[in-house]
């Protein structure tokens, strides 16, 4: 079989043997919203055509792919919900010579009843396999971090927050622009970030000090990305982390590194889960699909 | 004499008449980044040479023009700082056909030591005149917002929130920029978002709520703009204003009137100031000099 992951802005995709194992593996540029309505079909074909004539054409798909303006909507499951659920809204596509499903995301609301979704996390959350019976709070950082309450295998709530899509934006178009031009890889930068991010001040308030701390020669410029990046993680995870949790970082390694620094710098536990969620997911969930 | 208020982005100057009437007004997008290094004198010329010319030379300037890449760095007056300290401050520069004077910006610390620089905004405030003596908590409303602490008539501190930036980096570059291209001027959205920010959760986390809220129905496309900007500024006030107090605006009709809704919906009383603050400011400031 073939398993994708279609996100926003990228494609990957495994070309699976017998046993599971990965015989190929393709990654483009080409996410879900570089491809018009209608066009999923094509898409994947001009991607991995080859493949699905070659194999028994059976394709699982994870991601934006399944959204309302992707291939097919695969209607997001309300939480709470376990594997079996999640299995259970898997939605099958028409399409020439495969035979393709799509895995579904989730919807939940926050304490104020504000609606949350996800898609794809879903499934690197159910790739971590037996583990995730004793999860109680996993974190997926990323542009929008998912922060996951569990029980029991459940995936009982979570939250978004926003803070890798405002590093970003923050650095393109504020004042801070000209002072934020370098590469954010200074660690005792991002702790002073962190640090910050833990004094009284709203968030809007402690960015203009970025600016004030280069200006008067407090900071120097080269960690001032850094310490902006640790700014907006500290905040994120002041607010999502509470003291005496066990926190379940999955995704990509750098990125959960800098979350687990955040975390230890405000005294809780983490661990990050080995890489590769994301298909231990998608194989997980096709041996329980009757294809 | 003439009066200049020469921001960042732009530059405004008045021709006074011997009763400090408003004889001509001269507005242009040549802001003081817009200037190159030793240019400043060439452009305030090609601005307002002919009014250079006709009258006795005297101009007085506020803003960035007095900054360190601006015409001739006049140094912060550091708080606690009263109009008597301003107007020491105010320094002279060198130019040809007239006698330009520069008034300074004030430097101070918030409660964990980071810096907090205003340039402009200590002109506008002591514009304010006989009034300024009452005053205890002032805000300036703007791209980089200002919240001002003042006691008998000395600024005593004052912290920053870059809300107005976020707001245009936001709809510019985030994922919430497909959504929020209408104009802000829905008020019900905006008190909505305002009441959003009253409830738990940090920032990051509430931003992802308007890309939600619209996703599925449940807020209008055309108010989401508005609802993010009164998030913003709603955070914004939270973490600056407090019960009791009487907040004095100074600034912008219309972008008052927002923190004025704002700080209704917290039940924090404000008053707007009539506007043209920086131009009395400049005119009080040029009463106490020796020319």
């Amino acid at each position: 079989m073939i398993a994708v992951i279609w996100g926003s802005t990228s494609f990957h995709a495994y070309k699976l043997g017998s046993e599971g194992n990965v015989e190929a593996e393709r990654t483009s540029a080409r996410g879900a919203v570089a491809v018009p309505a209608g066009g999923f079909e094509e898409a994947l074909k001009q991607e991995i055509g080859d493949w699905i004539h070659e194999g028994d054409g059976r394709v699982l798909l994870s991601g934006m792919v399944g959204a309302r303006r992707g291939w097919k909507e695969a209607p997001y499951v309300t939480v709470p919900a376990d594997f079996d659920r999640l299995v259970e809204g898997v939605v099958r596509v028409e399409a020439e010579g495969m035979d393709a499903r799509i895995v579904p995301g989730m919807m939940a609301a926050d304490e104020n009843g504000v609606p949350e979704v996800l898609r794809g996390e879903e499934t690197q959350i159910f790739g971590c396999a037996g583990e995730v019976e004793k999860f109680a709070r996993v974190c997926l950082p990323g542009l929008h971090s998912k922060w996951v309450r569990m029980e029991g295998g459940q995936i009982r709530g979570f939250s978004t927050s926003m803070s890798g899509d405002l590093f970003n934006a923050i650095r393109a178009s504020t004042i801070l622009h000209a002072c934020t031009k370098h590469e954010p890889n200074d660690d005792d930068a991002f702790l002073m970030g962190v640090e910050r991010a833990k004094q009284s001040g709203e968030l809007s308030h402690h960015l203009f000090g970025v600016r004030t701390l280069v200006l008067t020669g407090s900071m120097k410029e080269a960690g001032a990305s850094s310490f902006l990046y640790g700014l907006l993680i500290g905040h994120e995870v002041k607010a999502e982390a509470h003291a005496g949790e066990m926190v379940h970082l999955i995704g990509d390694a750098k990125l959960c590194g800098h979350y687990e620094m955040a975390l230890l710098a405000m005294d809780i536990s983490s661990t990050i889960e080995p890489q590769g969620t994301a298909l231990k997911g998608l194989k997980r969930i096709a041996a329980r699909l009757e294809w």
